[in-house]
């Protein structure tokens, strides 16, 4: 599994993923959605570098342009709810390209196990297209890993990129050793080394969907 | 309750009913959503009109002058995965609001007949507040009853505004004959009297989720 | 001239002035900018409820609507710098409408006394146009009269609607002392009564051009 | 003079300027400006990875994270009209940048012969700073060498980025030959090898300003 870490050079990028980790900057939701729209954005066009491309000719005012436009659209799917302000960022880059939404959740058990189910998924037939698979974090890597799993029920993509603002270490490993890793691009700012019990990245951002969203009620 | 169809007076709102319903215009999926997004942030003007606000004193660098903010941002409650354009159009303009998405689907029985079910809902506690429940379209209504039904099951909101962009004579009556109209105010931009067997409106639109975000997959 | 301050009655538009005019916002200009954008948004629409409509068949995949949509769009003007945010408003709900720019500066004389001249201008043709003209803020309205003047060199606009986030009391008895009020509506969050002797608004939001793009070096 | 010429690989950039190139398209003003938004987003980010970075500790709900954000923010400058939606995305990305605006007209005398004059400049204080100077296209580059010449009597920045959508060999070249080439750095997505006699590039776009603005009236 090819894996970019976006934020180990230098670039805005990395204002952004300052400003989503802050707790300053937290309380600001719009601008926290706004911030990993923006990071959105940026992952979509460096993976656009790595799409295919053929020449069309373009008629203008005064003749005629070869220009290299996409062959085919990605797919753009989204972890509920905290991708979407990611997947937001996506599209923005992507006008054309279908969108899947997928949502799972940990049902606990007695004994205090807990399992992951997938309660929601809404996916156009990605057989043969490339797949961008978004979530705000990835922490443990159980849910990005079961909803893969479940959107790869909807067809064989050609490829898959994985993209999370941040990411923790534990979780790349996760998927490293529980996909099939020839077919993936992992793309991130940055990778934390710690988590919390409860699975939130340290130092991280604390809960994404909470900051985007609010805090759900029981 | 109150029913208020905001495209039956001139304004440029029309201007954005008329391409989401056009044919011409419906093959730009970019299009269709900004147009969905800036009626979502029209409906979250009017409807600032009828909430509650305070004086604030707010400091400038010449003075002190004296505003009327929000007493208490609304909820913004969408329904999956049609709502979500016009739901950014309203957290656009409601920057603090906190988010609820919900998701209900048709189970069809061998028998032919059909029942309704939730599988996907994530709602903050929304006891005494203002809720802002949309959707793409309002068609039988069904499901955005049982939709609002779910909601309830997170708190009590003291007013709940409902918010389509397009809706049926039918299930506006749906609506009327099945809640407690009192705690509801009724936002379309126009209502179609029509219905296809497969409960698409006349004129309408056609599938305002898959305009959006592609048809999906088996 | 008709006036509409529309801040007078409660709304959203009044949180978005509370915070332009907020000393604890004003560091962030990218908000300042975004409030103003939806400023200009929200008078768009307004403004849009006063223009002309007529009927357009919309063939829609399942029949024909007729929906009544703008006439003719609007020629959106703006006075350099400070009205760029709130003409980027108008601009994304007036689509089709064409821009012009005009810029005007004050030439002070050894004596003391000032003149105002225009130094830009860039204006499509005008005659039979309905025009709106927008500023961040209404002082004087020695500037607001002068560009005005001068647009109407590029044709006879059918009506001009003149838009500013705030204005002064004297600003507003400036234009309808000068310019020929029947042609006139002015359009404005909220009237501030006094000026500094530099003319600025009291209270006011200081100097919009410097909040919006930094301020000037000389 | 660095030359990057962005487009020459494949990338989403292509996308937009095949859009921007294309007749079909150019009916669209709205799409047209959103183009040259996503184009200078991508410059400002590509941009972005030239600029100085320091570490900063940013206090998150679990922890600290150090983070190299920009040591200080360039000066967005563009040029009247056609460079302000590439400015706009310029913005987007550098929320704390200050803005100069700056046009410039050819005044044709008698004999045939033109000269430029620079009728309009709104500029920050540039000394030590970094300046991104934009516009839609470059053609002669006359233009853009007076701006940025007059720019420099506001201070000397420590290096400036020029960033045009489209440009010409022939303009490239001006540069080349009459500015100080060790102080810039050249942005753009594809370089057209002709002009038409009224210095429109071929196959180029046509007027830039007249199809993001409409057309000037005399």
């Amino acid at each position: 599994m090819k894996i970019n870490i976006l934020g180990s050079s230098g670039s805005i990028l990395n204002q952004f993923a300052a400003e989503i980790r802050d707790i300053q900057f937290q309380s600001d939701s719009q601008r926290f959605r706004l911030n990993l729209e923006r990071m959105g954005q940026i992952f979509a066009y460096e993976i656009s570098k790595t799409l295919d491309y053929h020449a069309r000719e373009v008629v203008t005012p005064f003749g005629t342009a070869e220009i290299p436009v996409l062959k085919n659209p990605p797919v753009l799917a989204t972890i509920m709810r905290a991708g979407l302000p990611i997947h937001k960022g996506l599209m923005n880059y992507y006008d054309r390209a279908g969108s899947a939404f997928i949502s799972a959740y940990r049902k606990v058990y007695k004994d205090g196990h807990f399992k992951i189910h997938i309660n929601y998924v809404s996916c156009p037939d990605i057989n043969g297209e490339v797949l961008i698979l978004s979530d705000a974090v990835l922490a443990t890597g159980y849910s990005m890993e079961l909803c893969y799993r479940e959107l790869l029920t909807y067809g064989n993509p050609v490829h898959t990129h994985i993209v999370t603002a941040l990411s923790s270490t534990e979780g790349i490993d996760h998927l490293r050793k529980n996909l099939d890793t020839r077919q993936l691009t992992f793309w991130t700012c940055a990778v934390d080394d710690e988590m919390t019990a409860q699975a939130f990245l340290v130092p991280g951002l604390g809960d994404a969907g909470d900051l985007a969203f609010g805090k759900k009620g029981d």
